[in-house]
């Protein structure tokens, strides 16, 4: 049977104050009606029904998580966050225990994606194909753009229409290098979507993560998850497994999709006013100009003679940041988990 | 004897959202613990008893200062805001009914003092001299920098160390003007502070504004008042009296003062960070520099990546400036206005 993960552990940093820690990103009406999370369960619900998701979460988000997916039973919390090669392992066994013969597909919770009749398309095709083959498919994304902020897989033999081997992946790269791969035609997005067979995904942990694996298999309730999981090595699945697996295969995805990383990406789902600024709520400006204002219809925002700048007003907090610089907020936020008295607004 | 008028009309519009029309600046604590009207109030107090202060505001402020100087019973609200020549027309009419051999002294409720006790000596030569001479004292303020956003009166003849004859008023200069003005000794700030006796001021008045005094003494009661006060003709004290009369006299100010005209000058008034920001209420910065930041000690506001921003919460709405744009935020109020949905937040 085919089964559905989906990563929503995130903590969703860039976006605070919008996100705190106990409602991240994932957790937040983005850039849909319906919670980012809410919305990736919606689209592949064709293809999976709620009995064969599994959510993985954390301590901190999972009564939220709850709340937003009344339906799905299978809710896993992480002690603590490991990175993705943990926390799939741990989603792995789960599984294995229920249905040792499944296939699964691995989603983050966070992607905004453009055509769903395509994306679902893509999946069938990818769990059919992992279904017969012991191969690690990488959901690749055809490039819209020289994006520096992602990282991108290149591909090897063409196996058909839809599949490619991958030859191998590689980090975010710098303008000039990702302006290379796209005008290649060669490489695609890695945006963390992944399919393939139990027996496919086990076997490349016994591999290349056999500690990693003997650690997971001796998980046999919550308290030895609490025990053993915090030990585990903090590594993507990328590093520990993707890169070193000689089966993985390329899948072509050939949707709209967008990670929404931060504030700048989310104006882009917006109709911007003549002089590009963006609002979700109350604004008014005069002279203001490519800027990002988010509040609620009660909440007035007014700017005036500025550029280029987020200003997200919530109840406790406003962030006023540089359009550019929202990776900083990042900064903030650690300032402000290092002061008593703020810390109650992450 | 000796009278206070304090002309507490103003609408504060630069400083929206923190102001609005019912409680513009001089009803806020801007630079001081109490609000600015209060400050005015008490630092003359030694001066003027509470029995012989009158201060003139509008419809939408009076209950809102009655709260503020509950023992002040001389409160005058216009109709309609017509600038100071109507204004201080009927506040004489005002105080000659109660005491027609009175001096009085004029000032704004808004202003900032630095060094009150020069201040109130120079209150108290300039009443005794304005009882002894048929003169029209304004109290010149020694510039100590060349300020572009005042008017200036040129010194005359001098009379005494404390006193000169005015030789001629002059509108905001460009800088290269004001810069002539300050290195030359001979110009004073035009503060509005005006001290003279009520004889000499209806005198000024009959003379050069025979129409608006002869409309202004037919004021019987609020019915007369409401019918002939919006009919005057809207205009300073400055233009209507002052430029034209022949015995005006400038007394020497030589304490501190700020007409605090907009967030940069009150920013002035605070100790800023070792990268220039100010912070009224709960701020963190990663990256900020010379910004002004407005909140209280429960909401904070996260500065990240920008500078020279004038940022202002409030439970109703947002103010994002650029600093040197500030007298913009009046387009802003404007626009507001003219929106249903958003009048109330004025």
């Amino acid at each position: 049977m085919n089964w559905l993960v989906i990563m929503g552990g995130g903590s969703g940093e860039r976006f605070w104050p919008a996100s705190r820690r106990k409602r991240p990103k994932q957790l937040l009406p983005i850039v849909g009606k319906r919670t980012m999370i809410q919305e990736t369960v919606a689209r592949l619900r064709p293809l999976f029904p709620a009995s064969r998701v599994l959510v993985v979460t954390n301590q901190e988000q999972v009564r939220e998580v709850r709340r937003q997916l009344p339906k799905i039973r299978n809710v896993v919390a992480e002690p603590v966050g490991r990175n993705t090669a943990p926390c799939i392992a741990l989603a792995v066994s789960f599984i294995a225990e229920r249905d040792p013969n499944a296939v699964m597909a691995v989603v983050p919770a966070d992607a905004w994606i453009g055509d769903v009749t395509r994306y679902q398309e893509t999946f069938r095709d990818a769990l059919t194909f992992a279904a017969n083959h012991e191969v690690l498919i990488t959901i690749g994304i055809q490039p819209t753009m020289p994006h520096t902020g992602y990282g991108y897989v290149q591909l090897g033999e063409r196996i058909s229409d839809r599949f490619s081997k991958a030859n191998r992946f590689v980090e975010k790269p710098d303008r000039t290098t990702a302006e290379q791969y796209v005008a290649s035609g060669q490489y695609r997005w890695n945006a963390g979507i992944f399919v393939w067979s139990l027996r496919a995904i086990a076997a490349a942990y016994r591999q290349h993560q056999p500690e990693m694996w003997r650690q997971i298999e001796s998980i046999r309730d919550a308290r030895t998850l609490k025990r053993v999981y915090p030990k585990l090595e903090k590594i993507s699945v990328d590093y520990a497994i993707m890169e070193k697996a000689g089966n993985v295969v390329v899948a072509n995805g050939d949707f709209a999709w967008d990670d929404v990383g931060d504030w700048a990406a989310v104006a882009r789902h917006f109709p911007a006013d003549g002089a590009g600024n963006v609002a979700r709520g109350a604004i008014a400006t005069v002279e203001a100009a490519d800027c990002i204002a988010v509040s609620d219809e009660k909440h007035l925002i007014g700017l005036v003679g500025v550029k280029d700048l987020v200003v997200v007003h919530t109840p406790y907090a406003t962030l006023v940041c540089h359009k550019h610089q929202s990776q900083k907020v990042r900064e903030l936020v650690k300032q402000l988990a290092g002061q008593r008295k703020h810390r109650q607004l992450l």
